[in-house]
C-alpha cells in the first residue's frame, strides 16, 4: 500500500496541482489571479466576522467589529489594474483555478459598477461597525448585496 | 493506467491536502493563516511589480508603481489582531501549512517592531514611488529590509 501511494503521489499531485493551481504559479497570469484572491480571502475573512457577530455566533466586540469593517474597506479599496490581465478568465487555458467569466473583459468596465458598489457599501460600515451590533447589522446588507450583484454576473458556480 | 490513478487519488489527493492545507480549512486556526497569508500574498505582488521596475526586468511606469506602492501600504496597515491566535504557529499539529515560528508569540510584542517598520517604509515609499525609478529605487531599500528584518526572526525556512 505504501509502496501503490509513493508510486502513483506525483502523477497524482501534478493532477490535483492542475486543478487546483495551489502547487505552482507558472501560468502566464496566476500572479495575478493569486492576487486577486488574496483579496477576495480578506473579503471573506473579515465579512466572515462580522457576520459570525451580526448573527449572534460570535460575541460583539467593538474593537474588533471595528477592525474588521477597516480592514474590508481596505481591501475594496485597493487598485486593481493589475490583478486581471485579458486572458486570466476560467475559460483560458493555462490559468491557475479561477472563476472569473470572460464576461468580465468583453463587458469591461461594467464590472466596476460592482467593485463600487462595494466601495459605498464599505465607507458607509466603517463609521458604524463599533458602534454596536444595530448599527452594524444596519450596514452589513449592502455589503452582502454588493458581493453578491457581482457573483452574480461574473463568477462562475463551484464545481 | 487511468484505474490507477482514479484508485488513488483519493487518498494522494488527501495526503497533499494535509500537507499544504490547500484543499480545506478545518484547522481551528486555518481561516486566521489563510487570512495573514492573503496578506503576505498581496505584499509579495506589489513589491514583486516594484521590484520588476527597480532591476529593468519591467518598464517603468508611474501610474502602475503609485498603485504598488499604495497597496503594498494598504496591506502593511491591516489589523492583524485577529490574523494570528495563540497555536497558529508552524509547530502546533492541525494547523494548515504556516511557516510563522512559535517565538513570534513568546516574544510578543516583540514582532510588533518589525511590523512598524514596514509601515514605516511604505509610507515613505508612496509619496515617491510615482515620481520616477530613481526615486522609486531609493526608497525599496528600507521596504526589502523590513521583510528581511521579520523573516530572519520569525519565519521557518522552506523545506
Amino acid at each position: 500500500m505504501r509502496k501503490t501511494i509513493r508510486q502513483t503521489l506525483p502523477i497524482a499531485a501534478l493532477l490535483v496541482g492542475f486543478g487546483t493551481g495551489a502547487l505552482a504559479d507558472d501560468g502566464p497570469h496566476d500572479k495575478a489571479i493569486k492576487a486577486r484572491q488574496a483579496m477576495f480571502q480578506l473579503y471573506g475573512f473579515n465579512i466572515g466576522i462580522l457576520s459570525a457577530m451580526a448573527k449572534g455566533k460570535m460575541d460583539y466586540d467593538a474593537d474588533i467589529a471595528l477592525e474588521a469593517a477597516e480592514n474590508l474597506d481596505a481591501a475594496a479599496n485597493l487598485g486593481q489594474s493589475q490583478f486581471w490581465p485579458q486572458g486570466s478568465d476560467n475559460e483560458t487555458e493555462g490559468n491557475a483555478r479561477t472563476r472569473a467569466l470572460p464576461v468580465i473583459w468583453s463587458t469591461f468596465p461594467a464590472i466596476v459598477e460592482k467593485a463600487d458598489a462595494l466601495k459605498t457599501a464599505t465607507a458607509a460600515l466603517v463609521p458604524v461597525a463599533g458602534n454596536g451590533l444595530d448599527e452594524l447589522k444596519g450596514a452589513m446588507g449592502d455589503v452582502g448585496a454588493s458581493c453578491k450583484g457581482c457573483h452574480d454576473d461574473y463568477r462562475a458556480e463551484k464545481k
